[in-house]
């Protein structure tokens, strides 16, 4: 029997709970081992989720020795890089929410560290490459049997947004999931970004233009639009249409039960991000622990998240300007050759 | 230029009145000369709405002479069969709403005066015949391009019923329409209906039992059962599903606009009938009057007519035995002989 | 009993020879006495579906006189000029098909030459005001019970183009609905128009850049994307999506029959802007007799045809540049200022 | 850390080969530790699916001594009883897949001697408990917020059947899924059971009648009827429709991606039971594996096997006479009265 992968969840805030929570109930191959927060009483509460996890307020010290053997990293994107540097000098298999880091900078030092060791070991938090439809839809596109994909519409709605979350967060935080998922479904990087601003909502807090649309354009010219409304209201809605030479494909539709009363026809749309995809945060996981059980990376990986951030940073300047703006990469280096993008199984 | 079909309408009641304002200002070809009813106040009221049209308490003197071309009767079922012979002697198209009369013996001698005149005058108001998905799963059937119909599933749901509404109309009012629908979707006579009586909702009211699920089978041994649920609260919804042997057609889906708002997706379910059959209604009287003006009947005929009263004395019987009970039909005569049940265009 | 209103159908090619078979056969209080065309055959041919028509190679004697109440111009573009400046001359109502006159110049004489006779004579041939679910979105719209309108999204696909459409074409053919559609539904004009060139589809012909993404702000700054792709190859589809500050709405959804074989589950799509608009067709018609015989308009005006033909202008440029192009209108004359763009009822 | 739960997996068909693939790589705190299977080499090929795995070809030993805590029997029907009651003799948690035994007397000599034991030690494997919209239904129904539950409409469809698969399977081995589904979804036990035999579809096998319809009435005389069809050549379907007194909710709709493509909109019809309930299999699992850690049962009881093999009976017996049967259920132990029918968390 293959050993348990023994993981130390870093940040104990919501998603880093309900990482534990998963892992200690609903994931195969994977046990708790330690819950790392700078505030020990809110790591103690965590870690009671899991038995026979313990509390800790700094990893360093679990990270030597041979008492975990991964590490999930929840913390603001803020606190991601020095976590980063510390788990892959050890070696250890790493499950890093989005943002890989805050900026392309970054992001990029955090490449050449994992060039260094000379294999991956980040998989990315882009939690809806793990989705059933994104997944059908890359299918589809990959296949080519509707022909060549020509343009694709988003829709990313929130009910509603923390009054701290600025204009800017709407690129970096949101649209952000936007930017990897169409490098994930066309297989190519995002070469311009253009936003624009349209009339507000009442809803918008003060500091935000809300809704925005964002235009892309990719490497071989297929037009994308997002809409992103954080503070749309009637619930969470995260909807794709890809426009192809021979026909057109929805994902993200309503789901049922089907209910008829009161004069409507319809049913429930899902309140926040984490019913619509509890599925694939599962999966998400599963994926990570299987494949770091191997000690490989089957997930959206450093350079997914390098490229992102790249196009988060166009995306805050094309705020600003209403312009077009290019988004620099630099050359894909030899350890990420192999992903077309980057390939969840 | 063909001349315009001068119609007299007998009722002017709530269908009555709907009929004038069709035929004054929706379709083609068609004029109200008269509107004829015992209150003549109310006559005059809905003749106001037709330019030219007057007012009569009785269709008599109407009938001779050449005033009018022909006749709607929008009276109650009880009144229908003297008002037909009138017409019929006279050799007057007629569109007759629903019930033809309101027994099968009664609507026997309906089809032998026809047939003493020997053409067909009389258009049966069975709209759901116009409806456009009831006429797309006629041809699917027909076209035995799924193979053939095994079962028919439908549901007939009005928001709330008046109190009068007794048990017995559940039959005769409600469920005549199925009757129809099920003869003119298969081509075929019904033969037996069984009737089950379960748990009825507190919106029934005295003397009702609601809902019903009455079952049926024809000629060939396809199975049918109706859901009639007239206090159903939500609005009104009439669908219809066919099972073939190589796929299943569902009709009488929900429409749109479709919204999303207050955590709900979906739509608005209509009120009632005249929101859902407006556009049936429409063509019926359009279909009447463009086969009036050439001296045909090119919709529900009769036969018909007297075909669904012994469908409704055989279920009227059955609610209260709950055993399946034979449908007792003459043979068909060679007037009718053409119709494969009943053609509509 | 109102008068019939007579009417001259100007043009006897594929929507001439519709609107003859609507007035002769569908709609009510009108018919065709005359149907004209430069090709005396093809007229004759046309006139003969319309009992008591005659047919014509000019319309300028029929304008005299009094055999004539009111002309339908389904002619080209290029040519509606000269025929709507007769009929403007003669005072007689008039339905112009889409566009009023190719271009914004020659749209504004004919606004100068309406002002002159002091009243409207001119409806305009933009349909979809005539649609169930467009009228239910602007109600929806103008209700403001979901708040403001923010952004609208529309998608336009043609199952396929004619070879001799170019990319001028899908703007000042295609476009030129969803420009009509945003003005509406909003009831504001439009004041920039910009054109996104992205990947073009193989099935595109020479000449044609297909799609296109155009994008419009509105004077409140409501954002609106369009898809124009017409070599879409799936069938015909016209969508909108609006989205609110509590809610989203959405028309033009796909339609029953809904079908389970073969593996697959849905239903049929309309082949082209003929089923799916065919009771839009009917109501723009019957509006436009009802109207016409109480001596108004009550559809889209000439204005509505001038300020569309002044986006169409915007529009061309703006796919040459991919820039923002500013939509350039004169003032609005005082004739037409009860309209909130403009009111179909 | 508590232990995993070691589990045997009796039966290495297509079921039982599910199980260990699921309980090996997707259910948290569970292993599976050995695979038996009357044919020895089966048995081994399955097992090396799960590492650390051996394979047996009988449980006894097994069973005795400390190796093993639980067992799931996957085995045909008729080898239930002799397995189940040598887990239950050394009281081990047992995941029985449907039917708990193949007749009424037979499963009630489980529930005997589950009784000596005096705790629940069986779940029996109706997955459809486990379905998300199941579970929504359930809530619905039980919150009486549309009120009382009236009517329940159900289709089970299979694409095609094997050419062994009886008249009686039918009833034994569809149906029961529904039989279970009214109990589970009402809380109440069925009463009588009625068969309707009509047109067969020309894809049944000789000694099938297929399709028919299943009507039942549960003990407050909540109607429902049910057509099951195992050749219905478009995929594999099951959807149910329940009629409350304010209201009407659907469950088992199609689902997406959406595509629009030749002609056509609409999606994918899944094959089989299996890609429609691997969501509820994986739940079904996790539940069991959770409950039986902590020494509980938390999901259909022996109870509900016996209730159903009850109805089985029934169905049988009324295909024969195309009349009502009442269902004959012994008194409900003691063991079983803190189930309203049976609780799945």
């Amino acid at each position: 029997m293959r050993n348990e992968l023994r993981v130390a969840v870093v940040g104990a805030g919501l998603m880093g709970s309900d990482h534990v929570e998963r892992l200690a109930n609903r994931i195969a191959g994977a046990s708790v081992v330690a819950v790392v927060d700078v505030d020990a009483e809110r790591a103690q509460r965590v870690a009671s989720k899991a038995p026979g996890a313990i509390a800790a307020t700094e990893l360093g010290s679990l990270l030597t020795g041979d008492r975990i053997d991964a590490v999930v990293i929840a913390t603001p994107g803020f606190l991601h890089e020095k976590t980063l540097l510390q788990a892959i000098e050890q070696g250890k298999p790493i499950l890093c929410e989005k943002p890989l880091t805050p900026d392309a900078a970054s992001s990029w030092r955090i490449i050449e560290e994992e060039q260094k060791i000379g294999r991956k070991l980040i998989q990315v938090g882009f939690m809806r490459r793990f989705d059933r439809e994104y997944r059908q839809l890359r299918r589809l596109i990959e296949s080519r049997e509707m022909g060549d994909t020509l343009m694709l519409h988003f829709s990313h709605r929130n009910a509603v947004s923390p009054s701290s979350f600025t204009s800017q967060m709407l690129i970096n935080d949101s649209v952000v999931h936007e930017f990897d998922g169409v490098r994930y479904l066309t297989g190519e990087e995002i070469t311009t970004v253009q936003v624009r601003l349209g009339r507000p909502t009442r809803h918008a807090h003060h500091g935000q233009h809300d809704p925005q649309q964002v235009l892309m354009e990719t490497e071989s010219g297929i037009l994308v639009d997002v809409e992103i409304f954080v503070n749309a209201q009637f619930g969470y809605q995260v909807a794709a249409q890809a426009v192809f030479e021979d026909g057109i494909v929805d994902i993200g539709n309503d789901i049922g039960p089907y209910i008829r009363s009161s004069g409507r026809w319809g049913g429930a749309v899902p309140p926040s991000f984490v019913e619509r995809f509890n599925d694939a945060f599962n999966l998400e996981l599963q994926t990570w622990v299987d494949a770091a059980r191997e000690g490989t990376v089957n997930g959206p990986s450093a350079w997914d998240g390098y490229a992102t951030a790249a196009c988060c940073e166009a995306g805050v300047a094309a705020q600003k300007t209403g312009q077009k703006v290019k988004v620099a990469l630099n050359e894909k280096p030899a350890l990420y050759s192999d992903e077309k993008v980057a390939t969840a199984a």
